[in-house]
């Protein structure tokens, strides 16, 4: 019997060839064949030149993940290939879990190779959203209850965590994103600094920034992570900015204090 | 006067050279000082070489702040480095708003090169944790009042979030970390998934994969991160893997789901 193979789960970043990490990069070439959507492709040809590469449609995630744990039972090392981080809300967990139905000794070896993740690349062209605790919430109702979602925001919301929604919207998921806007709103100014960032770091990046209230979710799609501050976050020029402290506590105060009862 | 230099705020990543994205490497060759704390340049001698370097200590991060806008204000280029992404819970903000309080005239250009962030990098350690909406949360009450961050435990505890913790403990904050467990706790199984990963793609690295009632908050420190999956997060082999959805949904079954009222 073949002894199994290996497969790299790769993040590689939002998406321009510069974004991807060194690490990545070695993984993809010490791969027999490459897995992947299409579009992840390109700007990788001389990375996978003379590389066998199977690319598959949006929708077929699973399908890729099985087709990696399948090459790689022959004994193939794989490279799966998805943008931003494998797993954040990504291939990682499809690839775990078919590789997990296998017996011990025919399951491949499983490296995953993290990537930098959407909500990090959007929030760096925006200034500095995130230097403070913050959720990531995909507004995607195909694989979980909305009503799950819903609690989520509202936890998120009245807690005080910078929001991230992931899939925030797209042609036929149109109600959830306004869904979404009305429950935050409850709990946040209307001036509450709202930055929407489309395909970061490819060319046609689009960068806006607005204002809870003067949000118009038209102007979200499929292709945009929308990152909403907290009650600190504040505009610098045209910067949105969240602190990182809130203005109560002093620097040191707290080594002092006791344990909350 | 001088035209206004530009900052370079850039994510390192977790550590090891081969995190680095090229376009942070891009980045640090393309400035003539680069501020960090001294850890940080171990690895990036080749990039600083012929390139003024200033350390200064782990506490003075506003002082590495402001000598960045003081040197980009006479005109020259800097490069601010960080661990992980500059964005989370680094330096990105102060320097943000450092560089605020100039008139626009003498504001430096400000670009923030996203890095690999703590959680992406642990996550990639532990398997695929991160497949569902997740909570950042720092058990630092350095500058955040500890009522603040316990109410956003419960939140993310509560609504099922995925939830990381950064800066779990350290010498003199050893009681924040078991309290936060306690409150997570009453909301998840004992037999909850948990990961502690410390000194990630460092020489030093250590993963461990436990659950949250045997979790030992002794064997956390500074250098770690935890992350403790959702109810639906199991162990795949030795791996810890949160599912993409939730059972009870099937895919396209929500495609048809009209608004919520």
């Amino acid at each position: 019997m073949t002894a199994p193979g290996r497969i790299y789960i790769v993040g590689l970043g939002p998406g321009a060839r510069e974004t991807l990490t060194m690490q990545a990069q070695q993984a993809i070439q010490a791969a027999e064949v490459v897995i992947g959507y299409g579009i992840y492709f390109v700007g990788l040809e001389d990375l996978v030149a003379d590389r066998e590469t199977i690319a598959l449609p949006l929708t077929q995630e699973a399908e890729r993940a099985r087709l990696s744990v399948e090459r790689a039972a022959t004994g193939q090392t794989v490279c799966v290939i998805s943008s931003g981080d494998a797993g954040v809300y990504g291939m990682a967990s499809l690839v775990f879990e078919m590789a997990g139905e296998l017996p011990d000794e025919r399951r491949p070896e499983l490296v995953v190779v993290p990537g930098i993740s959407a909500v990090n690349a959007c929030a760096s062209l925006l200034g500095a959203p995130l230097s403070h605790d913050f959720a990531v919430i995909s507004l995607s109702d195909l694989l979980t209850p909305w009503p799950t979602i819903e609690r989520r925001l509202t936890a998120a919301a009245e807690a005080d965590f910078v929001i991230a929604l992931y899939n925030p919207r797209s042609q036929r998921r149109d109600w959830q994103l306004p869904r979404a806007l009305t429950i935050i709103t409850a709990h946040r100014s209307a001036e509450t600094p709202v930055g929407i960032v489309r395909s970061a770091y490819r060319p046609e990046q689009q960068v806006r920034v607005t204002t809870l209230s003067q949000l118009d979710p038209a102007e979200v799609d499929m292709f945009s992570t929308v990152i909403i501050g907290n009650t600190q976050t504040r505009f610098v020029g045209p910067w949105i900015v969240t602190p990182r402290g809130y203005p109560a506590v002093g620097v040191g105060q707290q080594e002092r204090a006791s344990p909350p009862r």
